[in-house]
């Protein structure tokens, strides 16, 4: 009668190990963003369906994880709609919710549905889960975890600027090397508008966002299959061609070649305030302003950031920007907000790989003590509960077995000591305790016992 | 074009304040399963739906959310089930996975899964939401959160009082009085077997589980509804009438009824053992051996434990138990678990009920700048970074609004300290810290102010 047990594709069990990495890595988010006055909420892992479809593009509403309606879920529906194979019919019929496609979406459900409870400016982070019917490859699941940051109803660039400073911090508790990318909507709109094709901004910074993948012939090729005109792609190419390293050399030239477009210029100016105040402020990471950087959505209105790792070839492990619209679509017009979302899977995949993990985590084990038998058990016990209120992580093996298999248990489990108690111990009132990375062992009494673990 | 946005009934958004007070009970719990050596895993939100199924019982099954199969779901299926109406079997075939119910099972199915990467005994914990399609009500949703602890692969009762300190640990730490109940299915069998219906035991448990609830009398009844002998029935209430108040004297009773049932003496024996660690190690929460507990559930085999508020009167708030063959249903016999769930949601009502949520949270924010303008800005800014390099949650406003504003702005957040600096307060290098409890002004420099805020 038993099973093989599996789980579906693109999911994983997260191991002790595993999870004791990934809390380092999710509460040094949260620290940070707690530093700077943010504070978290949560939404239901389902929303109806009618919060999700149609926000995330066709591809995205095919994506999405449906809900089987509970109990009679043929209700809604009939045989003809049954039997004529129209699938997003029918699923819309048979299931009313869906699992949440990212944690934007449901944000700006929140902020409109609890509008009258927030105080604006608000300052919010949610980090949860979220499902994608993605097929599943290295490093891309069907379940993984968002880390957003955002802050609604405030036009100031301030905001970018914490936002910075909150990549910063964090990347550097990581200890991680990261590469800043930042450009904003308002000059890609500028070009557009220079170039003569201001309908085709979306066509344009689609085409751009692909610069780094296909390369600068590829994305010529594919603006002409999308018939922008000759002298449109030849004024862009201008653009394309920008080389410069230095920030402030290519503000320099693209302040002459968007002279003409007052929001090109509004763009170069918030790129060069959120620069200048990043500079006062000694922020350590590399910025970059990175004209080709797009992130294919069409919601941002401002500031586009991108974060990379320096030392490991990934996709961005950070990314976000300015949104001036985003509440709109469930009725609540003119609220701006500006956000970044933090890849957790993609930046333990970088820790794991450049191997940052701190060995000694306050999670795990410190000392575990072996058991000798019934007596042995009480004088432990009681040890333990003091050892345990000194803020020492520490257990007793449940079973008498040889000591062989404890000293394995404590091995697996890396608890870096043991301590042993029989009858010479328990008559000395001591507790023999043995470092498992040396195999010394040493008699001491209770308060040295927990001195040495403590300054371990 | 805009829709009003709502979430799906039984569920729930959290809020800030929500979110900061249920973390206080998320992280105590987290520290106190630590500080025992319990290390976390998780699972995915979706199991397959073989893995649920059956396991929870019929009604269980219908309370599974089943998740439609992403791109064709009607491949699998054929007009004549479609239009049979046989809804089990048409959701079977275009559901393959389901949302998990509960932890035990996923749990269960993690330990075989991953029994060679595994250091038995297994202690693990695990925090995340389930779900149920149960209908909502009052304190009862569709997504709640399950904090469970267990350790599989140990028959010693050393476990079971681990169990209880983690109780009494959490519960001293929480500040809530509990009433702690305990009982055996040993126990239980004894009585099945001496009353001379040994095959009967799950309807007798079944029946005086509900003593509780609907009375003596009502239990009697039901049971001659399921046609126990009136013999039977009448030895069955020489126990359900013990009423000693005293755990020792009600073993006392029971061991003179149970002398002929060498499974009753067992379990009256591991009481006892459990009873004497505990009263070892001085835990403080009040103990109760309650023989009408058996919590509905059948895989119980040892102890079974429920806690319930002795302040609030709600259900269970923690409950759990030793299951002999939890494992056996996904092909590994004979590993012995035991373990506890505590319910964060009910606990968090207890919590909001008698006002037990610490004020001052270590997640919120201390300290805001109000904003001035550009110069005082920097000014401002530069503080900030230093201030959180210390430790403290701070913020700026990020606009230059009206100071009445902003200084509602920190009333609303419950930010205890305002920080004004103007003109005057950057040309003497100093702050102006406005004590918002008070409306109290205090000019500081830099350290004083880190200090204020330190020892707030």
């Amino acid at each position: 009668m038993s099973q093989k047990p599996s789980i579906p594709k693109g999911t994983r069990d997260f191991s002790p190990l595993e999870m004791v990495n990934r809390n380092f890595i999710f509460d040094t988010i949260k620290s940070v963003f707690q530093r700077f006055g943010y504070l978290p909420i949560e939404t239901p892992a389902m929303e109806n369906l009618s919060t999700l479809m149609g926000k995330y593009g066709e591809e995205g509403d095919k994506l999405l994880f449906k809900i089987l309606n509970s109990g009679d879920f043929l209700s809604n529906t009939n045989a003809d709609v049954l039997n004529s194979n129209e699938l997003n019919k029918i699923a819309t019929q048979i299931c009313e919710k869906g699992l949440r496609y990212d944690l934007t979406v449901p944000f700006a459900r929140f902020v409109v549905q609890h509008q009258n409870d927030i105080t604006f400016p608000f300052k919010r982070y949610q980090i949860q889960p979220v499902w994608r019917a993605d097929r599943p490859q290295k490093g891309r699941y069907r379940e993984f975890y968002q880390c957003d940051v955002d802050v609604i109803g405030s036009d100031s660039l301030l905001n970018e600027v914490e936002l910075i400073q909150i990549l910063d911090e964090v990347y550097r508790a990581l200890n991680l090397n990261v590469l800043v990318k930042l450009n904003n909507r308002k000059i890609l709109a500028g070009i557009a508008e220079i170039i003569g094709e201001p309908d085709r901004i979306i066509d344009i910074t689609i085409a751009i966002d692909k610069l780094d993948k296909i390369g600068f012939d590829k994305v010529i090729e594919e603006l002409k299959e999308k018939e922008l005109s000759e002298n449109a792609i030849n004024e862009l190419s201008k653009f394309l061609k920008i080389s410069s390293t230095d920030n402030y050399q290519k503000l320099e030239l693209l302040t002459s070649l968007l002279s003409n477009s007052t929001i090109g210029l509004k763009g170069i100016e918030e790129v060069k305030t959120i620069l200048n105040y990043c500079h006062q402020l000694s922020t350590t990471s590399e910025i970059e302003l990175d004209l080709t950087l797009a992130r294919g959505l069409n919601y941002y209105t401002g500031a586009i950031f991108e974060v990379k790792s320096k030392d490991v070839a990934i996709g961005s492990i950070t990314g976000g920007g300015r949104y001036d619209d985003l509440t709109g679509i469930f009725g609540l017009k003119d609220v701006s907000g500006v956000g970044i979302s933090f890849g957790a899977d993609r930046i333990y995949d970088v820790m794991n790989q450049l191997n940052l993990f701190p060995i000694q985590n306050s999670a795990t084990t410190k000392l575990l003590f072996a058991n000798f038998g019934a007596a042995e058990e009480i004088y432990a016990l009681k040890h333990l509960k003091q050892i345990r209120q000194n803020g020492i992580n520490a257990e007793i093996y449940p079973d008498t077995a040889k000591i062989k298999k404890q000293m394995s248990y404590a091995d697996k489990k890396s608890i870096p000591f043991v301590a042993i108690c029989g009858e010479a111990e328990m008559q000395q009132n001591k507790i023999l305790l043995k470092i498992m990375s040396t195999g010394e062992q040493q008699l001491v009494d209770h308060f040295e016992l927990i001195n040495i673990i403590a300054n371990h």
